[in-house]
Order: structure tokens, then C-alpha cells, then sequence
């Protein structure tokens, strides 16, 4: 199966072009433009990829994500790319300083579209937010995310993150579905 | 001149309704949910008249306005009303702790759209930001703004705000053209 993956997120794509291979699909980058909605991160990978879809021409995947902090009323949440571009994981702990509930999240909403049908799976991992940004793999709030039950940060353990990442969750069901509904229409 | 005015936010519409006042303008108001799309206030006002002008059927006025901190690269900005919701004064506070930089800005991008032409007024107030929010009138930002050349925060001394905000200056913009629009279509 061939998908065509929309995102101008080079992390992201290579994050997803892993879980793909892992599961014998193939995926193409495709950067593109689309003034974002607000919404949900539901609405929004939907609004995407219908977006896409109508500019490319065939189907196409696509993910909303975002990091939801307990303490701070889940921001940054639905705005955590443009709030990262303008207080990065530095505001973020200056936010979380003296505070003692350091639980958090990310969540990711992975969209397929063909035109007809939409496919969406929710992918989430819990952690915490440690004191200090630690480690330089991975992308965004990854330096202060702590996975539950482990110890080290996504960027410092990137292989643990592909492991266990909200992304991985969202995508593997989202391709264990494409690729039943793929195998059914071949069989 | 009648015109209508959609917003859910009580404060925007009772501020917009006494400069209107102040110009012989009958204003009313139209609560009216829009979903927004991501961009520049300007961008944002445009598609947000042009919705409510679908949905309305008659000449609509609207804003969008921000708060622009210059030492948080122009945060919270266009997310304005969700950061507010979110880490609310208190956190903006907790963002400058220890910045000697206090500067910021409000900007405001008032629209009209008749369902042919549109008007687009900025207004900008600079300011600094206090260590503490003071005042209880007002909304959002109010109580850590304290504007250019005055001593208070725009929620201790209101009048004030009424005076020089950037909704003043974007709307009596307006509405001046407006007028002078309507007075050449009557004559």
C-alpha cells in the first residue's frame, strides 16, 4: 500500500515513514500549506486532510498533535506549534515552576481521507514534566516529557518514544485499519 | 447608521457600542458562533465577517484583537482569548518573572463587510507590563497593561482605556469611513 503523508513537519513525517515500514506500507511526503482551523485535534486533521485530499488528488494521512499540560488547563494543547514557536519548552517550565502536579500528555489525531471516507484514530501517552529540558533527540516538548514508567525523556530515549508515543498509538491503528479495508478490496 | 455586531464576548460589544455612540451609530448586538481559521487578525476579522455576513444577510461589523508581549515574540498574539482561558494573567505574569523587557502591544483589526466590499481598521496601543495586574474593570489583559504616557492598567482606570485602546482607534477609524460612505450614498 502506498500513502501519501501531508506535513511540512520533516520530524514528523520521519517519525510516521518508520511505523509505516514497520507495517509494509510506503510513504510519500507531501509538504503542503493549509490554513489551519480551530478545533479540536480531531477537526483539525479532518479539515486537513479534506484540504489535502482536494489539492492532491488522491488519499492522503495526516495527524493533528498536541501536548496537554494537567496543571495549566491542558495548554498548550491545539496551539502547542505556535505556542512552542514563541515560549518553547523554557516558557513551559517557567509555567510549571513550584508547581507540584507535574502530569501531561500527548495527544495525536491520525486522519486517512480518500475522497469519500475518513479513517481517524486517537493515539495518547501519559508522562510527566521533569524539573529540567533533558536530551536532544525528537522535536517540540519532547525534552520535557518523562513517559509513564520510565525515567527519561522522548528525547533522550528516542527508541522508547517510537515505542510508545501517542504518534505510534494513533498511526498503527490507523494503518491496522487501512490495511484490512486494503486487503478486503484486493481479496 | 445601524449596524450589527457579531460577538459572544460582552465586554468587546458594550466597548465597540459607546464608541459607536460616541459617532451617532446604532449598534447591536450578535452573538454568533464562527469557527476561526488561524492568521493574522486581519485574516481572522475578514473570514469571521464574511461567515457572519452569509449567516446574517445584512452589513456586519467585527474585530479581532491580541496581546502582543515583545519579550514572548509577540505572545499570546492572535491565541489570545485561549491563552487567557488557559494560563490567565497569572501566567503571562509568571512569563515575565525576571524580564527587564516589558513592552507590549494591543492590537486590534476592526472589520465591516456589506457582502461586496470590506473595510479593515487596525489600532495599536503600546504599553508596559506591571509585576502585579491591578484593576478589576475591563477584560482579559486589562489588569497588566498599563498604556504609553498613564501610570494605571487599563482595568484601574477604564475611562482611559476608552480613550486610547486599540479598539477605539480601530472602530472610530471605521466607523469614520463608514460614515462618510454612508453620507455620500444618502446625498
Amino acid at each position: 500500500m502506498n500513502l501519501v503523508m501531508v506535513t511540512g513537519n520533516r520530524h514528523k513525517f520521519l517519525e510516521t515513514l518508520e511505523i509505516a515500514r514497520s507495517m509494509g506500507i510506503r510513504l510519500i511526503q507531501k509538504p503542503f500549506e493549509i490554513r489551519e482551523v480551530r478545533g479540536t485535534l480531531e477537526e483539525i486533521a479532518r479539515d486537513k486532510a479534506e484540504k489535502a485530499f482536494a489539492a492532491v488528488g488522491r488519499p492522503v494521512i495526516c495527524d493533528d498533535s498536541g501536548f496537554f499540560v494537567d496543571a495549566l488547563n491542558g495548554f498548550p494543547g491545539e496551539f502547542s506549534a505556535f505556542v512552542f514557536g514563541k515560549i518553547g519548552v523554557s516558557g513551559i517550565l517557567k509555567l510549571m515552576k513550584g508547581v507540584a502536579d507535574r502530569g501531561a500528555e500527548f495527544r495525536c489525531a491520525a486522519c486517512y481521507y480518500d475522497g469519500g471516507r475518513f479513517v481517524v484514530k486517537p493515539g495518547v501517552v501519559r508522562g510527566t514534566i521533569p524539573e529540567e529540558a533533558r536530551g536532544s533527540r525528537g522535536f517540540g516538548y519532547d525534552p520535557i516529557f518523562v513517559p509513564e514508567g520510565h525515567t527519561r525523556t522522548f528525547a533522550e530515549d528516542f527508541g522508547y518514544k517510537m515505542k510508545v508515543s501517542h504518534r505510534r498509538r494513533a498511526f498503527q491503528a490507523l494503518f491496522e485499519e487501512l490495511s484490512k479495508k486494503f486487503h478486503k478490496e484486493q481479496g
